[in-house]
């Protein structure tokens, strides 16, 4: 019976496929990560280490594709860069030292690549050979690590995940502008592409650094980070990047004040940030005020040591700012430092020093109030100037007249990442349900699941038909797995449709388990042109749940049935 | 004029295509790895690292591709194990102390796998569930590592490295020699696609262990193994496997005979090795006569000491091996301990313990010549026994009767590696010629290169046939770069075919370049039934070497040609 099956290239589920489901009672509060790893889509050999299983790698591959689509379509090239670096260039750019989670190899000559600005930007040098080669574009799909102290969440922080991370070279500040608008209208098609609501959210650069940058979030209340969103303006940023204003500010509620001590990298100054005891400080707030302060340096003593020598006091100036939520009838802490001359003292008031909480004004607009949601990050996208370009030396002669002459200049750069591994976790997430996973057809390891109440050489024909058409389905023949197990365990794996070969045949049974992305639904224009039998049912709501399609049309109505899913 | 081709999709060279190859003299004399290089196919950010440039990137795709074939056509499944691997399996399994090239992290917990036996083993053990699961097969394609002190040619021996490596678990030997013997079916079928003429021998199975292995080879003159093949019974083997007799033995001719002093595991035994001190020791041919024998002992003074002490003596035994290359009059060095019972000496004489040298007498055979090869390793098959199941505990129940008794019993495994970067590196050695590189077309970066001589509106149709009929060609649509040297550099980077859409169009030129692996041209047969205008010139010898196709039947022409090359 086997005979046809094996002559026709019938595809079936793969070995391990819901071998271990039997000790799983599902229910939709196990967390997400426990799921992928029962139903085989991953295994962690350790926390933060991730094997991808037949059922995993086959949704990597597919997201991958999308994303490759995307960035072909803005002429970005793909290619792979090695996974180790060597320190030289980590040195040049400054971050061999700055960053805790590197991945360092044993003897400190090599490191496991978090991202690759520095070696992007070394081959970029190496190949480029005049400004006419401008811009260059390129992206690889590839293993990133990190050294995550703490993995959480399975795929959604680990040491080791699958990064789709792009690099833009243009030849001045105005065309890479460009590049970057046109990256982030890739990144909407891609997360369309995909069914992936998303927020875009200015962000902080971080360790990456740059003058502009965007986070792109899930809304999600498992989510780590939080954004918040203005009810008037409607802009989104990251907590790290909301400047916010007291909702109100009554004289007669005492407020108790903090204070942190900072000093500017020439060490001349001493910056007093005094703001309500309660919340919390965000230093790059104060750094906004006064952009050459060391957040590198928090030492409280030993700041105030170096302020409290009388001797060179008199060389030195003190720059008090005051968060806005403060009123001269709060509760200030005695100044530490003994003064001769008050006149070196600058005050600044009103400024947001502190991150936002809910419905504070919005320091932008300086009218709506701010909502806070908890968001996962699926995309980043940095304008990086020429923060790397500048240390690693990567420039190139520009003419200036018809003259010949030139000048040379860095070029400038940006960088875009979404995380492959991250974005898994994340549609699981969304979309499980009460019967399990639930994948949109576009990334789901496969689209149909084919069970046979029966055994019979009369569905050769469908197999040949299915391979035709190139539908993506598999065959579950595991043996001594009853029938209605296996449609359920297709359900629970999150497969869009389940198709059952059995008396009726070459009347065929689809029944409906993807989720409608779409009201108007494909099937039905289809069916109302029908020239085969084909009937269905409805439930309660009026909802299609299954379909009884002869196989003269079932290729047809398979493709319609999925074209909203 | 570019309005039409971005609507039409039209594919394009990368953007650093040919960038640095000016400054290229090229001759057949320049290294591979330095072409591949000079051509952007790969760079080396360090010697032993690489990044694959969209031009090897695309190579390694398509390589791997019909490995993914291949490999599914005997069942096997892929999936994409973690990169980093936790120290613990790898003392288990005994590998984290015995090799030198594993690259370790700092802080020594995690290495860069190598291979991947410890990780799949584990994930077998933690996902079976039943004998009825097996066999359970699996490959991955993805970077390996390995911590080489001297990197060497670019792709042929790297610090990291592309890696096809596939593992079968089965129930007992039986069924894994069957595993084993279909995978030597699709290796060979692999290579025969990859046009790879290749050499299968006996090989040792070193570091990865296991009692049956072979190295794949090609021969060439650069390669750094050694195969000998016996020109009587036809067998090939690595130097480090090919026993050998000598050519004559001539007592009158004097040989300075060396000796290496060994010791069993239980050091209850010393073993002397005697050889011709011009010759090459080879340990593992002496364990090949002593099973126990403890070939990480090495220190001489240290192993003589263990054997001196004249109170012990009387318990230990001493084995003598003589070498068939040894006669009596030989010079023998003096024994080096003092005795009292010479019955405790065993002598052994002619036993091959020397590495092969040209013409010797096969060991095998006892009757043939040996002859070497220069050769280079593309891919490893080894029968691993229970090797890395037993110290793993990988095992599983098994039925022993209808009774419900089990028995419990390791897996049966074997592993399978390819090496993609290095396929890369030898097609392109193999097939190198005066013109450049020459890619047969299956893995070529694009097979159809096309010149515009002119700019034409007309053209559009072309473009339109070539996506519809899924060509891979792409267009040179550098500036300023002259058709004579497109043409030229096109032949340099090896693509099979180039076309050229000039003044005669609709009649289109095509310039043949790929090399024919093929006798019985399909293009010869196309142009007997042809119903469209087509020319062809040949050159002296009667090959083709450019035609003239009316564009309505020129992809039929272009797919013809590339069939054989």
């Amino acid at each position: 019976m086997m005979s046809f099956r094996r002559f026709l290239h019938v595809k079936t589920v793969p070995k391990l496929y819901c071998n271990n489901v039997d000790t799983l009672k599902y229910s939709s509060s196990i967390p997400t990560h426990e799921l992928l790893t029962k139903l085989n889509f991953v295994n962690h050999p350790k926390s933060g280490l991730v094997h991808w299983s037949p059922l995993g790698l086959t949704m990597v591959n597919k997201i991958s594709d999308i994303i490759r689509q995307r960035m072909d379509e803005i002429d970005f090239e793909e290619l792979s860069l090695s996974l180790l670096s060597h320190n030289s260039v980590w040195r040049k750019s400054g971050r061999w030292d700055h960053s805790s989670e590197l991945f360092k190899l044993k003897g400190e000559e090599y490191l496991l690549v978090p991202t690759a600005e520095e070696e992007i930007v070394t081959y970029v040098t190496n190949n480029i050979t005049s400004y006419k080669n401008l811009p260059l574009l390129y992206y690889q799909i590839n293993p990133k690590f990190r050294n995550e102290k703490r993995p959480r969440g399975g795929l959604l922080r680990g040491k080791e995940f699958v990064m789709k991370d792009a690099y833009s070279f243009d030849s001045n500040e105005e065309n890479a502008m460009k590049t970057y608008h046109n990256v982030v209208g890739a990144y909407v098609k891609i997360f369309e592409d995909l069914r992936l609501p998303y927020t875009k959210a200015e962000a902080d650069s971080g360790d990456i650094g740059g003058s502009l940058s965007h986070e792109w979030h899930y809304i999600d209340e498992t989510g780590e980070d939080t954004v918040y969103t203005c009810d008037s303006c409607g802009s989104v940023s990251n907590v790290e990047k909301t400047l916010s204003y007291p909702e109100s500010t009554d004289e007669n509620i005492p407020i108790e004040v903090s204070v942190r001590y900072f000093t500017t990298e020439d060490k001349s100054t001493l910056i007093c940030a005094y703001y309500p005891t309660e919340r919390n400080l965000e230093p790059k707030f104060v750094k906004n005020e006064v952009p050459d302060l060391d957040l590198d340096e928090v030492d409280q003593d030993k700041i105030l040591k170096e302020f409290s020598n009388e001797d060179t006091l008199i060389s030195k100036k003190i720059i008090r700012i005051m968060d806005s939520r403060l009123h001269s009838r709060a509760n200030f802490p005695d100044f530490p430092i003994t003064f001769i001359n008050r006149s070196l003292i600058t005050t600044f008031t009103d400024i947001p020093i502190v991150s936002a909480v809910e419905n504070e004004i919005c320091g932008k607009c300086e009218e709506g109030q701010l909502h806070s949601q908890r968001a996962i990050e699926i995309g980043h996208t940095f304008f990086l100037g020429d923060k790397y370009t500048k240390p690693l030396e990567c420039s190139i002669d520009f003419p200036v007249n018809d003259k010949g002459q030139v000048e040379r200049r860095n070029l400038i750069m940006g960088c875009y990442g979404i995380g492959v591994s991250r974005i898994i976790a994340s549609i699981a997430e969304i979309n499980k349900d009460s019967k399990g996973l639930n994948w949109p057809q576009i990334v789901a390891p496969w689209t149909v699941t084919v069970v046979e109440a029966k055994e019979s050489k009369d569905f050769a024909k469908f197999y040949a038909e299915l391979n035709q058409n190139a539908v993506d389905y598999r065959l579950d023949n595991r043996p001594k797995v009853g029938l209605g197990k296996k449609i359920y365990q297709s359900a629970l794996v999150g497969i869009p449709l389940v198709v059952i070969l059995g008396k009726k045949y070459p009347i065929i049974e689809i029944e409906v388990r993807g989720k409608r992305y779409s009201d108007n639904l494909a099937w039905k224009e289809l069916y109302e042109s029908k020239d085969f039998e084909w009937k269905y049912d409805t439930d309660e709501q009026g909802n299609d749940i299954k379909h009884y399609v002869h196989q003269d049309g079932f290729v047809q109505v398979i493709k319609a049935l999925l074209k909203d899913m």
